[in-house]
């Protein structure tokens, strides 16, 4: 019970994290310091979590890596406008 | 058995994934467009899922995870240092 609750705090976390990121980027403008390359894998490995999970029918596995997917393909998407 | 292979692919592009930001930040000495909650955040989370990962008996999960702390939080060690 107490330890289902520590993973669903854990993947909230891991997930609601890339959304100061989005913020932050979207405000400045400016996303020299971020890496093109992180976000490239990271949306990559993402995306291959979601197959991972619709195919083992997990469904925790899907919903917070959808999340994950949009909020960090939402920074790749303003690194590569702002750079 | 592909399956397995997805999910380990998935794990391991997930987890590589900082290394790129870790070496650019190292380089060019700056992090003002990298998100300090966003680290803070991810590392609270992935600590978490290692804590979880013991509690359930989840090599997998410890593993991938102790390596993404090491990477992330060494992102927000550079993020504190350099701002």
């Amino acid at each position: 019970m107490i330890v289902t609750f520590l993973g669903l705090l854990a993947g909230t976390l891991t997930t609601i994290s890339f959304l100061p990121q989005v913020i932050k980027t979207w405000k400045s403008k400016s996303a020299k310091d971020v890496s093109l390359e992180m976000f490239l894998i990271f949306c990559s490995g993402v995306f291959l979590w979601i197959v991972y999970g619709i195919l083992v029918g997990d469904t925790p596995v899907i919903v917070a890596n959808f999340v994950t997917f949009i909020l960090a393909s939402t920074i790749l998407w303003l690194k590569l406008k702002y750079r």
